[in-house]
């Protein structure tokens, strides 16, 4: 189990790490601005989690490996974007954005009702789901204000609706089924929402009439 | 007093979501985010106090009732929005911007004086007005950014100023006439003032010199 | 020593307030808005550090003279401002906020470390640095989220590199040769990269290929 959570972390951290940097590339930041992009986004939702709970420091200052991971693959994005300027394409820049920023939107989801469960509030189904959703979509919030954008979460299909529903699933399987499979369940629950939702354009009902006049 | 302290927080949740929440509709947000900008304007005030005093989770975790409450307050303004529109007015909208930001501000202010107070720290004045005025404008701040605005508190008619004069005035009566007389008079105070510094354009001095050349 | 340290932080205090101040200026900020900018630049990346170290509340809650003197420095900049608007000059704009940034930078980078250290937490040199380089950039992201500019991190010469360096040297010299030379050590390092890359306009690479097309 602790080696699947690993997995699943690394995973995450890899995910938001992409969509911050090519975040970063969009906005014609250097190399440097580029890894803090990344790195901000891959930890940032873990350490305001971490706060909230009031373990400090944080989980991402005790153990190096993910912030070093995000450096990492940052670093990595830059490389064929200097060479061969592929994330211009913006098919390419739009799709790898979606895949990334909702694989890691899922994953740090289930991981914070994880961590939420596992420092004692199980109890407090409102504050899990709450401090769920706060992980899932803490990093890519750090990551917009940053690169100047209005967060995503405001603009985007169905964005926090899908980490809403994914954390809803996850805490209410949680003690049926086991912690697995209902972090996978919760996961699966968020991509397939945030997928639909690109594919077929769902939208959320706007105050049209506001701007308009 | 407990009574009178609960009410009192209710109608700054309230008054906060509905300045977040027309702010959400003002850019053209979606229901989803319409209700985050309302919610997070609500709490994010409070739960900035909580983190600084180490009371952790905060309260807004541990207790949903305003969080929910500002949801339910953020769908109730989007309906008319929708339907009719009203909030393109931009009369209307100011008037009720100002009147809910203010509100919102003057309740929360002398509300983050009491938690401090409560927390043990009344023997600093400085820590307590501090946390007060942070408290106050915290939710607005964070609304801003999150809007892509510049904050509020950094162009409107002397906003800090009036969360500033509350908050020492709450402070300063607090020993003498109690909590509740206090409380009120602070948040008395900084509607006052804002109202009157709207009425009649007051204006701190700008570096005018600065911009012109 | 501690009164090397208090010097020392006396005079990042007045380095970051005078950068926050004339970033309020160029904006056209009132006074008010100058000594809110003054005051977040200032104490932001110490209240960061704290929280994260699980120091609550914060240094700058608890002995507000910092937080006075970051006042009174932007109070003493707007009045020149005002009369004169010798910030309008470009050219004095840019040195004075090459040179206060610097300072800043410089000093609350080393002094972020020491405290990291003085917490307990030497053993973990990751967790020291990544703490020391926050506290460092810390006042300055929350200055330019807050004046509506894509935070300084991003886009200026050598930025964070800087501050890493500086932070690391710092902590590498600290068993060797005591806590003042390295701070100082550190903190020389932080300004020759700055002010190096900003004469001979040092620039980290960018993927232009990326923006251009």
């Amino acid at each position: 189990m602790a080696l699947f959570i690993l997995i699943f972390e690394i995973i995450g951290t890899i995910a938001f790490a992409v969509s911050g940097a090519i975040t970063g590339l969009k906005k014609n930041m250097d190399i440097f601005g580029v890894c803090i992009l990344g790195l901000t986004t891959a930890v940032g939702g873990g350490i305001i989690r971490d706060l909230i709970l009031g373990i400090t420091p944080p989980a991402a200052f005790r153990n190096p490996t993910n912030a070093l991971l995000a450096i990492a693959v940052s670093i990595i994005i830059f490389i064929p974007a200097v060479r061969h300027g592929i994330f211009a394409n913006n098919r390419i820049y739009e799709l790898l954005m979606l895949i990334s920023d909702s694989a890691g939107l899922g994953i740090f989801t289930v991981c914070g009702a994880r961590v939420a469960i596992d420092a004692g509030f199980s109890s407090n189904i409102f504050l899990t789901v709450f401090v769920a959703v706060l992980t899932g979509v803490g990093g890519g919030v750090i990551r917009d204000l940053f690169a100047g954008d209005r967060p995503y979460i405001f603009v985007k299909h169905i964005y926090a609706c899908a980490a809403l529903a994914g954390a809803i699933l996850c805490i209410l399987l949680w003690n049926a089924v086991g912690s697995g499979i209902s972090m996978v369940s919760g996961f699966a629950l968020i991509i397939i929402i945030r997928l639909l939702a690109a594919r077929f354009n769902w939208n959320l009902p706007h105050a049209k009439e506001f701007s308009q006049q």
